[in-house]
């Protein structure tokens, strides 16, 4: 099974590209990993690698690189041999079952759409997050693909999310919320409340509005909102993360009781930092374009990449995106 | 100086509203409270309290109460003996300098502008909280008030947000950052962006567009978003706070060693775990209204009360509304 890897994108690229992809390889024997880029920089980091894993890992050369502050799609237009551009034709043209990518979100979403093309029937596409809650993961999206949404595209999202999460994760009816400023139903603005009354109709286990409090406590498994109020959340998470962390640093300079209380505490803490690297968990799937593309974090390591691989190789094994093509086009049916 | 405290709005009224008032008008000999509410309900907390704070301390009867699922803009107009509605007439009367409520946010907002009044000049108002950030506070404003928001709105939320941390934190020209989806000028929609262009060609000290990550980091002094996003985020981060609080104790309950290490770290954590109920800090002054209205957290504690009855006191003595008054009037009169 055949993945091509945006070697250039990412704040630590291509290193940390290369050492996931052995990473991968190395856990997966029946992975295969297309390493697209600029093979001068690549070519050191694949050396001293075993030929059991080295086998499987081609390099795909490609010239041209998409910076985090290119315009996404004018890039994805005129750098016809991006490392990003090539990784994507490739999943068009069925040579890959999917790519991974930890470089700029807009080209990637940009690409998705363009190159790879939507799902018929799906207005937009949205990048998906499964965030730790409690004792669970919930599905967070859109976070970042379709910054304002109508209706439809919530409705859509409410349904790709219950999909994912029944073939992913096992659920059998993946309980779904609408994120609102409240959970009662005067809450949200008009589309909000028309996206509401499309889930109410629909055959999903649809549990009403859930509100912010709500994400991180896992009340529902899968939770839509609009690109933007997600990307909010996540990023906002994130610096939460970093607020902790730094808060509990500083703590532990000014006394010395609580030092030895936070040493002895450092594992836990280092696990629940963890859980706040919502992307670090294994990248984020672009739902609703035709084929497996799945964004990383800008600044993913080698483990994270190589989560990642890990995500779009079960997306794969359980044919995520066709079961995604066979409910839209069976609701399509049912509409004509 | 007199505050009108509505003493039934909240989780824990009348009692947490009649002790909170008790503890700031001890901690505050030039303070005076009228508790608005149902007297039968309130006489037993005030019995044992020194004549020096019982003699600041008056009821004012209101036989009906607004409760958090009642419709806003409904209930403010038809119970008009609510407690509510009652402490916000005093305000408008001129009998108390301001007014605070742990009720009904949609009903303090209804009811802040229907019996209190827009500020001439302002279109809509927007609740303002503190939040701690990393090394100082950063005021996030809307965080509910008006959910969405046109450029104009954003734009006056800056400058009301700006003149409150310059006249409550002493910051003389305080950072402003625009909430959007990333920090290039490309992120964002059509009325963000144009609220951007709005707030370059101001006065204030704008910093351009601020992403989630930033917000608990304090990279500005001020940071503007409709009441949509600021409620997401408030919640979200509130959620988060509990989050946090039940892993920590998941792991003390499976290990021996770091329940050592917490037990000596539980201040610091404890200190922490604060820093996330926002408005517990000293609860919400709702901007753009033409008196001091403030609102106190549902779940409030008599401490929280007390905090936001010196936040009330503190805006009044620094002549918060006056100061928003004269720059709309003279950004009026410049316009004309």
């Amino acid at each position: 099974m055949l993945f091509a890897l945006d070697a250039m994108g990412g704040d630590h690229a291509p290193e940390e590209q290369c050492k996931g992809a052995i990473l991968a390889c190395a856990d997966n024997p029946d992975l295969d990993v297309a390493l697209v880029g600029i093979r001068s920089g690549m070519e050191r980091y694949l050396d001293d690698v075993p030929n059991s894993v080295r086998s499987r890992i081609n390099i795909v050369d490609a010239s041209e690189v998409i910076g985090m502050g290119d315009n996404p799609v004018a890039s994805i237009r005129s750098k016809k041999d991006s490392s990003l551009r090539v990784a994507l034709e490739m999943v068009r043209a069925h040579e890959a079952v999917g790519c991974i990518s930890a470089g700029n979100t807009g080209a990637i979403v940009a690409g998705g759409v363009l190159l790879v093309g939507r799902i018929k029937g799906i207005e937009r596409p949205a990048l998906a997050i499964p965030i730790p809650a409690l004792s669970k993961l919930t599905l967070l999206l859109d976070v970042g693909a379709t910054v304002r949404c109508k209706p439809i595209n919530l409705y859509q999202f409410a349904h790709m999310g219950a999909i994912y999460m029944r073939s992913l994760a096992g659920i059998d009816e993946p309980s779904v919320g609408l994120f609102s400023n409240g959970s009662e139903d005067i809450k949200g603005d008009d589309v909000i409340g028309e996206a509401r009354e499309m889930l109410i109709g629909s055959s999903l286990n649809f549990m009403g509005f859930v509100e912010g409090k709500e994400v991180p406590i896992g009340s529902t498994d899968v939770v839509v909102c609009d690109g933007f109020t997600g990307n909010a959340l996540i990023k906002f998470g994130e610096g939460i993360g970093e607020f902790v962390k730094t808060l509990v640093k500083d703590e532990l300079e000014n006394r010395f009781l609580p030092k030895i209380g936070a040493a002895l505490m450092m594992p836990a803490l280092k696990k629940i930092w963890a859980r706040f690297e919502y992307e670090k968990n294994g990248g984020s799937p672009l739902l609703g374009v035709d084929g497996i593309v799945i964004k990383a974090h800008g600044n993913s390591s080698a483990r994270a990449i190589a989560g990642a691989l890990g995500v779009a190789r079960a997306f794969a094994q359980l044919r995520g995106t066709e079961l995604i093509k066979d409910s839209f086009e069976s609701q399509n049916a049912r509409a004509n």
